[in-house]
């Protein structure tokens, strides 16, 4: 593209924004929710107004910031990681659950329950140091391709949230991730995938160890967990991270349901959201059977609690950023 | 004062703030050292240029930022806690350290060690929901005073590290706190204080565990003592809360050696500084045979690790902040 057309689009795209910080939303009850909530608490003097320190907005990663099917991206990564450390660990091979991760035998990984993946994930998480992890974690993202949509996963991101995010980060909230999900294996990225600087990441972490070794210091990652952050963890790390309970709160599943009940069972303005994913045709439409990202009991508990059910395919004008280098050059 | 006097004392103070962003630091190898650094990392195209997002700067609180003599701040709150818990707790006035600590018998509490504490802090900390922690804490910060100075102890903070706190914000970085104190201790307070957010305070932390209590979410403070962001645990907490390595570390005593390391111990521009205490007068003067922030192997580390003593006596022409209502009010 040449650099005035760029310009051209930028500033379109400027235009547009100043007219609608929600583009890829379309009008309807999840949108109209949203901006009635932001335009209440940043009303100075408003009765809903809330002073912009305490403007905190969390939301989970795995299926509410990007694609969570046909696996959590970090299970992905996982089996991928089991691969290239098989050769080490010859044991693996009569070993379970390392010999269905290496066979790809879903079945019965998925019988080994969250015991057995906590397994795997350890041994691939852990006996590195902090860098080295890091590097790990970001060489596979930048390899790494979903199999339905070939793409990287960090392109497999909502455009609409990136745009809630930003909308929410102009209107002086501070944007936080609070994730199931490893908080070491998104923070590589957070930042220039979402804007989400590294110490606005909350996820599950395992034991982490300083040592100087051979007068260099280091951070050693343990074969142990340190930290769970779902269901009834959520809002406990919410409070351990950041000491002060979110005034919105954005989910898609059951693990979500603690989180969205902290941040909107207090008292004064608070906004929870839950993403339905109900669009087969473009990304998934999955719920109350799924395995990743069930989303069972928090439908029943949303009409009670106010919490806006945002349906994917109803609510969404696009879905995926641009590609880059789809449009033509020129 | 009228409030013309006190805008032409803005204007000056804003005026005098333009010329020299540290006036409360004397001209010195001190001083020198933090504008060298701060212009370096800031100087677009300079070989030492840090992007504003990786300008994080650490810093410890007892004996750094406030006061830590006669004895830690956190320790007197538990110590008038206990007195306040004891007409429920008979078994105390028999039982060890309990005994010593509501009689005020500080031997035999010192003697009880680090042990002994945690037992205190656990008993004082723990067993009721986050909010009621946050008020019990800020109704005795707001009340207690300090028994040299007869001041809050939001009051014996050092003017010089409010101006370095701010004058490092204003260049971009970003400041926590890295305190082996309860991180729930100090966050209903850290940002009317210091200007640091209660999400940029890292610091120990008890068990919490969440629950709907009669429909009404909590989080309830538990009796097991979670993280200790002392010594070693002050890297992994910077780890496990920022997830990148501060550029700039300020401790004062031992329990700082391993932040400094971390801080200092990597390639690139970084600044490790230690506060001496030793100004008998207008503070304290104590180092290697203090009970509270004892500073020994760290004064040994300094030199060879290039990290710069700041003395007390020295380095400062003003300690504590002016206090409100000192100054005649014409």
């Amino acid at each position: 593209m040449h650099r005035l057309a760029l310009s051209a689009v930028l500033v379109l795209a400027a235009l547009s924004a100043a007219a609608d910080p929600l583009p890829s939303w379309k009008d309807g009850p999840a949108k109209q929710a949203i901006t009635g909530f932001v335009t209440d608490v940043t009303k100075a003097g408003g009765k809903d107004f809330v002073p912009p320190a305490q403007r905190i907005a969390v939301f989970d990663n795995d299926g509410t910031l990007w694609i969570e099917q046909p696996m959590y991206t970090q299970l992905a990564f996982v089996l991928d990681r089991l691969k290239v450390l098989a050769p080490a660990h010859p044991e693996w091979t009569e070993q379970q659950p390392f010999k269905a991760a290496l066979e790809g035998d879903l079945a019965t990984l998925g019988a080994a329950g969250s015991e057995g993946l906590l397994q795997l994930v350890i041994a691939t998480h852990s006996g590195m140091t902090s860098a080295e992890f890091e590097t790990i974690a970001l060489d596979w993202i930048g390899a790494a391709r979903h199999p339905r949509f070939q793409q990287p996963y960090t392109q497999l991101i909502y455009q609409p949230m990136l745009e809630l995010l930003e909308y929410l980060r102009g209107n002086g909230f501070k944007t936080f991730i609070v994730s199931g999900g490893g908080a070491d294996f998104m923070r590589p990225w957070s930042e220039t995938v979402y804007g989400i600087p590294p110490e606005q990441v909350i996820g599950s972490q395992i034991a982490q160890r300083f040592e100087v070794r051979d007068g260099v210091p280091v951070i050693v990652r343990e074969p142990e967990v340190a930290f769970i952050d779902d269901q009834a963890g959520k809002p406990v790390g919410i409070q351990r991270h950041i000491g002060r309970r979110p005034i919105l709160a954005f989910g898609n599943s059951d693990g979500d349901i603690q989180m969205l009940q902290w941040t909107t069972g207090a008292p004064g303005p608070s906004l929870g959201l839950i993403l339905h994913h109900t669009d087969a045709e473009r990304e998934y439409a999955y719920d109350r059977e799924s395995h990743f990202g069930r989303l069972d009991k928090a439908l029943a508990l949303a009409p009670e609690n106010g919490w806006v059910l945002v349906s994917m395919k109803d609510a969404w004008s696009h879905l995926f950023p641009p590609t880059q280098g789809s449009q033509p050059d020129e």
